[in-house]
Parts: structure tokens; C-alpha cells; sequence
């Protein structure tokens, strides 16, 4: 064994681990100069015992106990990369009661039980990193505990799942309905055969809590965000987003405003001058808003080396022996969000309504949303004369989240409308 | 005083300086939770003896000479934001030689003597903060050490100056001349009354330097750049860049080929499709390739509240205590950069040829050009009758410098040739 080794202890080793294996086996070198250390992945636990020819084929023994990192003295931090919250979390817990650093890339995990973890970590001292947890290989979570310690962030908002980024743009670009892209991107690999937490908003979800943690310095309740996923996105809408100048984009969004904070995951229209119409595919990008400006951070969300390397800086940070800082504030004990009521939220809206094709439709429509002091900044009705269906879209100001609920009530009540009214917010 | 105070002694009070007074004033309760100190700015030292009132109106006591910061032992860190390479060098360099630790916003400085204070620093275990010396609010500094550590860099470019890319911006959009937009500039007060530094590409590469030895952990010397600034860029060019698809921009690029290092400053054509060529106005941008991917970030790279708290992210980095890690290397003496020959380098060109309109000038350049081996990827000659001299527009695929060099200088020797050939690169 090397002289002035660090030791890692890696508890999975799929498509994470094995990128951090191979950004190590790269940056051997360089990993030294920044750290004085030679790092080493000693020991590669996994389930699978069909991993055991990967874990050799670097140089580490294996195990299909991942207690093996805990029990051995000599692992400096264990790196959580198995997923699912439920074994993950006891493997991070019993790392820490054993007095060693850990560094997980599970968002999900941290969304639910980061509160319990992060304060385990600050009683023990100990480094609990999650730099690759927050859109893979984005710089943001050190960067907002580091670069952007002195910025106060008003709002963040990004593109924050891949997979429903690539259906979206594959929709636009190829017109194709949510399910032919959704079979595209599992034969792409950018999809799994389950691919709910993906489409529904729930990964994004996952990440929005980490943000609002680090940008905000509150505990935000999962439970607490609303989420609407892609899989109700047509493309009639994605059209008449176009030619309004629009991108429909899956958008997680948290802002603070009197001290309340406003979070949630939904499609929305993006202007297509806006820099996030233009992250195309399985990119990621992110957002805020606060003293330093607005600051937009473009790159890949996932994938084995960026992901590796985001894993990678966060040992490293272990590694260099610096003080832990895992949330970024001295007492870890974060305060517990308020949660604004999202009635009273105002955005601007799209609404598609499906109407019969005869007189007093817009007339109807129209009074009905002077009624609630919503105004109409645009409008188009599309039919032709054969279509006994019309959709006729409007383009809102600003308007209370619950006048638009109230409206939306009353006009779908109203007897020629055909169908549920679509509507979603315009960034 | 109030207990557990940090003081920061403030040397100028210009723009930045204010920025960072209002900063710390709107982030008090903030900073505290994430340093568990009071932030106080206990002295403000500028020449201008009328900064004296604004001084005491931030609660900070005066002077016009910057040594009493250092003479002060209350005083745990000075501010360097006078500018200049001369006085900002001797007062770092007596801070640091007093015990006192340094945060500076002086790219030139840095650009020109960072390697002398960075060993002095090191020397002396001490900080050197330089947060807001690159692209003012974007996070990049302490992220390419902590959040990117664990990543390796092949090429970092970006948009670095504001000044020239509004100039551009407004060139593009307007269809105005350099001067013209100079000026709308200098009235905006986006240019200085001696604009030569932004619009000859000095800021940008003096920024440049400190980016490289973020990104490559190499110590460049200045004067290996090539600089090429925006003040010869024609509107013609301009136009014709659009005709193709292209923006015309002021580009500072390094990139690491085979422990070489190319690096410059230049006008380049940036395909429309690409999101620098979608930064406007006053905004910096900077990409980075290498093992997490490309990594683009976004934001004001100047401006009181951008700097300012990035100026206060490095303060802060000192309040908690951390450990200096100023370069980002445990060795602080960076090896010196083994400079790429530029006529080595391959790039994509757009060339502009001014011709007498006759038979024969087609064939002749693209003769030329076949016989050194570039090759032509579009073309288009545009003339009317009445004009005597006729602009053609090549863009050729990847040719090497030298070979680009030579036929440059061939064709500008032949009899048809009214005007030295303009020639950009492309991204």
C-alpha cells in the first residue's frame, strides 16, 4: 500500500462508482496535488457478486457486506452509492456512529432523512458530503457553501431531471406524444422500464429540497412541494407554446418572499430568449436570483464521470483534512421552512380550453376571467370548419393562484366546454 | 463593539467597496449563521477624503492612509480594492507580511504578481482571497477548488469582458460602428473614458491567467498571450458572421494539449446554436470541458452587489477559520505552463476577402488555399455591378495556424487583392 494513503470504503458500484473508479484512476496525479494524499479505493461492496471481478480489476477487495467498510479501521470515509433510502440510510448512520466521514450521491435519501443525517454528522464532527446528489456534475453544492457563501438567494429554479428534460425536447423537436418519446429515451438508456419517479416530478422534487437546504438554509418538507410531472404534456401544447415563442420545460422552482417559501415542480412555458428554452436533451441547468445577479449553471445532471468526479471533490474535501460543513451554516439544526399558501402565488398562465364551435364561446370565456381580474395579455382560436372540437388558448398577466383555480372552476362548468381545461404557468 | 466581531479593514471605497457595505448590511443575520460572526467593516481606508462621510455612514472609522488597516490589531483581514498593480501589491504584500490575511478583487495584480503573493501567503498560512478577480458574481474561484476539484480541466473559455461583449451585443443588434458603440457604452458607463484595457482584450486575458491556473494548476505568464481585441471589428464582418449562422465574440480560451498549453484572447465567430453566443449585453459566461462535461456558467461579471458578495465569500472563508487553500494545490509553487506554439493549433476560419470584381480571383484564392491544404467548408461572393471592390466570405474546416498564416500572407500579395484580408476564428 502506498505511503500517506486515504482510503475509501464504496458501497456500490454501478454506473456511479464505477465513474468515480475510473475519474480516479485519471486524476491520480492531480487528486495529489490538490491533496497530498494517494487515494485509494480499498474495499468495493455490492450486493451483486458478480462485481467482484470489476472491484479486482481496480485494485480493491470486495465484499457483499458493506458493514466490511465500517468494521475496517484503516477506510478513511465510506461512499454511499447503493441508492433506495432505506439500507442506504442505515449504512450513513452506522458510518458515522463508527466515527467515519461519508459522502452519498442519493438525493432522495437526503430529501427524506437529511435532517436526521446532517445533524448526526455535526455531533460526530464528521464530513457528510453530497456534492453529486444535486445535478451530477453541476457545480452547486460546495458552490453555495463556498463561491456563494455572501449571496442571499431570492429564487432558484432549473431544469433538474434529465430524463423528462429529453422526452420534452424530443416532443418539440420531433413532435412526437409523451409515449413515443418516453420509449425512446428507455431504449436511449436516458429512461428506466419505471420510470415514474423521472416523469412525475419526484426526482426533481428530491433535488428541490436539497436547493432550497443550501440556497435558503431551511428544512423544506417533501411532503410540502407541489409536483405535476410530463406525463399528462401534449403536444397541441407544445405547438401553441411554439408559436407563442415558448418552450414547455419541466421546472423546479422554490423562492422566498416574507420569509414564506413558494416550491414546487410543474411544466411551464419558458420563453424562447430565455437561456433554460435552450438546455436541450438530458442537460441539467440551474438558476438564482439574489445579490449576485442572476446566475444560470449549465452542464450534465448524470453520467458515470461527471457524476464520479462530483463524488470525487467531495472526498476530497475529507481527504484534505478541511473542517466539516455540510449544511453551510454553524448550527446544522436548520429551521423548518413556512410554506406559502400556493393560492397565493401569482404567475403568468397559459390556458388551452377545448370548446364546442359556436357563438358566445369567447364571449363567455372572456367575461368569466374579467370577472376574477385576470387580463389576457394574448389569444388564439385555431379550428377548422369540420372540427366540431376548438381549442382556443390564452396567454394571462399575472394573476393569483386562486383566481385562476376559482376561473378554471367556473368556466369548465360552463356547458360548451368539451373537455378539462389545460392550463400551465409561464416563467 | 459587539463580541465574537470579525473586522475587516476596507482599502478603497469605490464601487466595489460599496457593494460589499451594502452586502454585508442586507446579509448580516445571514452571514452570522454561516460564520457565527458579527461582520464588521472597522475602517475604511481610501485617498479620496471625500469617501470620509460615506465611511461614517457605514459605522467605519477613516483614514486616508491604507497601512493603518494593517497597524490595527483588531483588524483580521484587508480588503485590497484600490486597483492598480503598484500600491494594491506593496499593501498586500505588507498585510500578509504582518499576519494579517488578504481578499482582493485585482485581476491584473494577480494576473501580474500572483505568483510572488501567492508564495507569500502560502509562507505565512495565510489567505489570499480572490473570489470576485474573475467574472465578478459567477461562482468560479473557490468552485474549480471545491465543488470541480475533483475534475480535470482540457479547456476553459468564455466571455470575460462585459464592456466589449455589449459593444458586440450592440454592434450585432443595431448594426451600429466600434466607435459608436464605444461611446453608447461610455455613456451607459459600461466603458471607461480610457476604454483600451476592455476593448484590446488586457482585462479578459489578465482574467485568463488567473482562470489557468485554476483550471490547469499552471502558472502562465501574460505575456505568453495572444491578445487580439474587439476595436478593428467591422460591421461588414458582423454581418456576414449572421448571413452563416454566427455571433462575433470576444473569446479568452486555454486549453491543455499534451501538457502543452494554448492560450489567447480573440474576436471569434460562435455558432448561434451555441449558449455563449446567447450572452448578452453586460454578462460573462465561461465554459469548461473535461471530466464532468461541458459546464457552462452564467452571470454579471461586474456590477457593486455581484462583487461585493463575492467579495464576502472569501471573507467569510476566513471568518470560519478554514484553512488557507489558495491556489487549490498543496504545493503553492505551480509549475510553469510549457506554451503551446500557436501556428500548432488547428481552428475552423472565416476569412473576408476584399477583391477587385474580374474574372479569375475565385479560382486564384481557391488555389491557394487548395495548395497549402484547407479546405473550404462555405462560401459566398456578394457584389453589385457599380461596387469596384467585392467582399468574398470563406469559411474553411479545421486548418493549422501556420498553414492559415501562409496562405494569408500569399494571397494577400496577388494584384487583385485590394485590402489585407480579414480573418476570425471559429469556435
Amino acid at each position: 500500500m502506498p505511503r500517506n494513503a486515504f482510503y475509501i470504503g464504496l458501497a456500490g458500484f454501478g454506473t456511479v462508482g464505477s465513474g468515480l473508479a475510473k475519474v480516479l484512476a485519471m486524476n491520480r496525479a492531480w487528486v495529489k496535488r490538490r491533496t497530498g494524499r494517494d487515494m485509494v479505493i480499498k474495499t468495493v461492496a455490492d450486493l451483486h457478486k458478480d462485481k467482484e471481478s470489476s472491484a479486482q480489476a481496480i485494485g480493491a477487495s470486495f465484499t457483499t457486506d458493506s458493514r466490511d467498510l465500517i468494521r475496517d479501521p484503516e477506510i478513511d470515509v465510506v461512499v454511499e452509492l447503493i441508492g433506495g433510502t432505506n439500507a442506504a440510510r442505515d449504512l450513513i448512520k452506522d458510518a458515522l456512529l463508527a466515527g467515519k466521514h461519508a459522502v452519498t450521491a442519493n438525493k432522495a435519501l437526503l430529501a427524506e432523512h437529511g435532517t436526521e443525517l446532517f445533524a448526526l454528522a455535526a455531533k460526530a464532527g464528521l464530513h457528510l458530503g453530497y456534492e453529486a446528489s444535486v445535478a451530477g456534475g453541476i457545480p452547486l453544492v460546495q458552490t453555495f457553501k463556498g463561491s456563494l457563501a455572501g449571496n442571499r438567494t431570492e429564487k432558484v429554479l432549473g431544469i433538474l431531471n434529465g430524463t423528462s428534460n429529453f422526452i420534452l425536447t424530443e416532443m418539440t423537436v420531433r413532435g412526437m406524444d409523451f409515449k413515443a418519446a418516453l420509449k425512446l429515451a428507455q431504449e436511449k438508456g436516458y429512461a428506466e422500464a419505471d420510470p415514474t419517479l423521472d416523469v412525475e416530478g419526484v426526482d426533481a422534487a428530491h433535488k428541490l429540497v436539497l436547493l432550497i437546504r443550501l440556497a435558503f438554509g431551511k428544512d423544506f418538507p417533501l411532503s410540502g412541494l407541489t409536483i405535476t410531472g410530463i406525463s399528462k404534456v401534449e403536444p397541441m401544447d407544445i405547438h401553441f407554446a411554439r408559436e407563442f415563442g415558448y418552450r414547455i420545460k419541466l421546472i423546479a422552482q422554490a423562492g422566498e418572499v416574507n420569509g414564506k417559501i413558494e416550491a414546487g415542480v410543474f411544466p411551464a412555458l419558458v420563453h424562447e430568449t430565455d437561456l433554460l428554452a435552450a438546455v436541450h436533451g438530458s442537460f441539467n441547468a440551474v438558476r438564482l436570483t439574489g445579490n449576485a445577479g442572476p446566475i444560470l449553471l449549465h452542464g450534465y445532471g448524470a453520467g458515470d464521470l461527471p457524476t464520479g468526479s462530483a463524488v470525487l471533490a467531495d472526498i476530497m474535501a475529507v481527504a484534505r483534512g478541511r473542517e466539516p460543513d455540510n449544511t453551510g451554516f454553524v448550527d446544522p439544526d436548520l429551521p423548518r421552512a413556512q410554506i406559502m399558501d400556493p393560492l397565493e402565488c401569482e404567475y403568468r398562465h397559459y390556458f388551452r380550453f377545448v370548446v364546442a364551435d359556436r357563438p358566445g364561446v369567447m364571449a363567455g370565456i372572456s367575461a368569466a376571467m374579467a370577472g376574477r381580474g385576470i387580463s389576457i395579455a394574448q389569444a388564439v382560436q385555431k379550428g377548422d370548419e369540420s372540427a366540431e372540437n376548438v381549442p382556443i388558448v390564452f396567454l394571462t398577466h399575472a394573476a393569483p393562484a386562486g383566481a385562476v383555480q376559482a376561473v378554471l372552476k367556473e368556466i369548465d362548468a360552463m356547458d360548451f366546454i368539451l373537455a378539462p381545461t389545460v392550463h400551465y404557468r409561464i416563467l
